[in-house]
């Protein structure tokens, strides 16, 4: 597919994600990780009748999404597809993210593909060209999905990562490196206390910050090499900072998970695109709690979250 | 797609892994990480003629694992496809993916799906859906790719892994999580030193082999929750086993990266099927160096592996 608007700015990651926050004025990032059991009821009409049950679902995925976006995408500055909701439909579901995904752009959203991938040098390399570069082949060039940035784990350590960094930096896109996410299974590795002192995540972030650094010089205030970092522990959101000071933290946690936006200041040191505020279920699913038709709803709980984390800045 | 011979034994994982090792008297893994620029010359001529770019590489990929499937397979008790080669084809590639799974089914040979997905509670069970189990949607039942075991990585936390092993559970299949992986980053983070002493790779073997206990309650000779473990740090191989007793490895880096059959004996310790030895492009490219053409040096390369691997067993 084509890349759409926010891709051509011809930019790096980084400067395009600044100018994109400042110009909507909202560090909100939309969650896409549609249920096919639970999508709104004006998606649900719109499967294609005739088709398997993979096809008529992904199309329904797809409709829903759509609606999302159009509800809820003027108090953002991008979505966060979750893969893994898409891909469980089969060839379909990445028919589905595609078009999901030219919908974000055409609305003037920055897509971030949360697909948490990581592999060994070659096969990094393989993700890296779906997702971000695509790849020329005997028969002709393979578009990639075409996104603006992709969430990738980190346990293999360094070089595992430059090839994501390598084709990110090829594309113009950003990655967000797992550091300390939201769950409370974080415990059990990303918070081992190290010999040297410090949790494993802290580690982590050193790495990320070096990645950043290695990939544009360490100029500017704000790096294309990101760090997830759970809102669900912001104690840690200040030490994050100092340990990674350019590193754009996507933050999920917001809602469903417990997360406050309150809580997020320490992220927007390095500017109001330092950090990225994600919420899905609390915005795809804010009619159950406060009534109303779902786009209202949506479109509400959006600018709600828009407003409180963008009062965080200060004057 | 319906669910092979292989998956219809009823046993689960381990049990089913332990008979087909047996059976065939091979641990070899045929790894199936196609580079649609270096297929065999008799795939490369079977594309799809008037499709896209996309569909053509997939059709040419497809047919270049089924030729290697039929040579190499009868030397091998698995293949373990990297779902990276072929997700970089876009839909057309995941339709390639479910062809080649039940090619190598159909051989009588396990599928590994070599995904390396990791992500918090509710995602991890798509992604488990995807691979394991399916969904029921409104539209009916969209079926999984129906591998008998996917790799996982352990970065987020047991509670990240509970959806993959309660899935595996469900669909009699296995898991083998990241624990120790081939590649030199791997000194970044699985080998980072902790506090309470050791590598962190050895607290996550500790998680794994909780995990299996969990699974299944301890008992059999053989856990459904398998570990990667590279054949390149062989010296790491006896610890390992010493902190997972019962758990299948899956044992990467023969060949291309440097690992040798020879020093893998650790491994079996609980078994024949206590290590599975993986290769990809020493198999798929054997002709590259022994000259002859690629089906009878893969088969041949296949055959020595296994006898190689075999021989360690013992009397």
């Amino acid at each position: 597919m084509s890349q759409g608007d926010t891709r051509a700015a011809g930019t790096g990651f980084a400067g395009r994600l600044a100018s994109c926050v400042a110009s909507r004025e909202s560090q909100i990032v939309l969650g896409l990780d549609p249920d096919p059991a639970r999508l709104w009821p004006a998606a649900a009409r719109a499967d294609q009748p005739g088709g398997s049950p993979a096809e008529r679902a992904a199309a329904a995925v797809a409709a829903h999404c759509a609606l999302l976006i159009d509800a809820a995408g003027p108090a953002c500055v991008a979505v966060k597809p979750q893969v893994a909701c898409f891909e469980r439909l089969g060839p379909p579901g990445w028919t589905a993210l595609a078009g999901v995904a030219a919908h974000a752009r055409a609305a003037g959203l920055l897509v971030l593909a949360d697909a948490k991938r990581g592999d060994i040098d070659v096969t990094a390399a393989a993700y890296a060209q779906g997702l971000l570069t695509g790849l020329d082949t005997p028969w002709g060039r393979v578009d990639p999905l075409g996104a603006d940035a992709v969430t990738v784990n980190p346990y293999l350590g360094r070089d595992a990562l430059d090839p994501f960094a390598a084709a990110a930096r090829e594309a113009g896109a950003g990655l967000f490196v797992l550091v300390r996410t939201s769950n409370p299974g974080a415990a059990d590795v990303e918070d081992a206390e190290m010999a040297a002192g410090g949790a494993l995540w802290e580690r982590v972030a050193k790495l990320v910050a070096r990645l950043g650094d290695d990939l544009d010089g360490g100029g500017g205030p704000l790096s294309a090499v990101g760090a997830v970092m759970g809102a669900t522990a912001p104690e840690h959101l200040a030490r994050a900072r100092e340990l990674m000071p350019r590193t754009p933290f996507l933050l999920p946690g917001i809602g469903a998970q417990g997360g406050r936006v309150e809580d997020l200041a320490p992220a927007f040191a390095p500017g109001p695109a330092g950090g990225l505020v994600t919420a899905s279920r609390s915005i795809a699913r804010a009619h159950e709690s406060s009534g109303g038709d779902p786009a209202s709803a949506a479109a509400a709980e959006a600018e709600r979250l828009r407003a409180a984390a963008w009062a965080l800045q200060g004057p």
